[in-house]
């Protein structure tokens, strides 16, 4: 399970964010990240409550925004209970895993005890995934949320193991390698320049194009190659020369 | 999920209670049931952790003993992440609803903090269960494991919906009716009462005896037919005259 890595978003607690460190060690996950955790957790209380987690608790890297901490993943599951008007392609829980290689190095992001994720954080996953609950009541503790997608995590590696290995490893190697959050947000960025060069964005009516835009990249799933062509597609632009036969 | 409670016996703490009160509000559980707290289910951290579960939490009911607490269940199920020398039909989580009737009257049991659940408790369950975890650490936190029990209750709950209604609610029509545990408890005092007094158990030398034979009848998804043909043979024995033609 080393490519996976938990990533909590502004927590205000620092209790759950021991919690969520005891609950990533209980199934087998080890990477923490925090973006503006919003308290000291290394507090005596996250210490307490991490248990046996308190390594992953004092490994965990702290990051000053999201796109650093997602820089090096290619999947970034958005857990979230809220519809949003636009959003990533959505899965439940125990479907997601399936839907995406095991193996590529996936984040699992988890916003604010209070807020949630923001809809900008949103736009930087690759897929939103809801936690089935009541419908009366869907606001899960963030440590309990942590918990839940650890395990169908684990249970999702339990069933590849009991699968056929070598068909499994012949099928990886013949996927193709995907896009990292870095190289995708790269890519929006020249897009961006782009668009205002041309007079296609005009940041003062910028309305959702960027939006839009990011979504759309992360949306689909990206290979390496792809990205690699739209990038020169956007430098061949701005210098023409350089690419002319 | 009515026939569903969940059962915490000797939580030790207050914030673990409320905390299990809220996971069980996000998935749809209503009953809870405490046997011997040993703290104030109902301070001001438990109301804290327990959120929009508060209802649930004050609707706890308290009991003196475990067979008080499941005397109305039928299943009564048994989390432990402990292996037992003499252990009852075990299952992985994911697989135990498949095997029960989802219907029937049904406790989910959970044990103290630190100890889990005693051996004693665990055998007046009919199944025992555990939560699939890392190999080198395995204690969940009390209220995420219930959390995760929730989740799964709730998930087998979903996916029942979404298959045939008419053709499950008449194979559930032609179910026998299973003993509850009262019943069962009571069957097995009479097997005690029958063997002193045949002098086949001496309680001077105990052995095993009764922990077997409470394993027994409570493993073998008893009915309620059967446990009473059991208790007519027991009552025949003591009033062979009420019984001869």
């Amino acid at each position: 399970m080393n490519n996976f890595v938990i990533i909590l978003s502004h927590p205000s607690h620092a209790g759950n964010i021991g919690a969520a460190a005891r609950a990533m060690k209980t199934m087998g996950l080890k990477h923490l990240r925090l973006v503006c955790p919003r308290v000291d957790y290394l507090n005596e209380e996250a210490v307490l409550r991490a248990r046996s987690g308190v390594g992953i608790l004092k490994n965990a890297q702290v990051f000053e925004n999201l796109s650093c901490a997602i820089a090096d993943c290619q999947e970034i599951l958005g857990f979230s209970s809220r519809q949003r008007e636009l959003t990533m392609p959505i899965f439940a829980l125990s479907d997601v895993f399936s839907n995406l290689d095991f193996y590529a190095p996936t984040a699992l992001l988890f916003g604010n005890e209070t807020n949630g994720l923001h809809n900008d954080e949103l736009m930087l996953c690759t897929k939103h995934v809801f936690i089935p609950t009541s419908d009366e009541f869907s606001s899960l503790n963030l440590a309990c949320a942590v918990q839940i997608a650890c395990y169908e995590c684990l249970q999702f590696q339990n069933k590849i193991k009991n699968q056929n290995q070598p068909q499994k490893a012949l099928k990886r190697k013949n996927l193709p390698k995907k896009a990292s959050a870095q190289e995708r947000a790269h890519l929006i960025q020249s897009f961006e320049h782009l668009m205002l060069h041309s007079g296609f964005y005009n940041p003062k009516d910028p309305g959702r194009l960027l939006f839009r835009l990011t979504r759309l990249f992360n949306r689909i799933d990206l290979e390496k190659t792809e990205a690699h062509i739209l990038e020169g597609i956007v430098h061949s632009i701005f210098n023409p020369t350089a690419h002319r036969k």
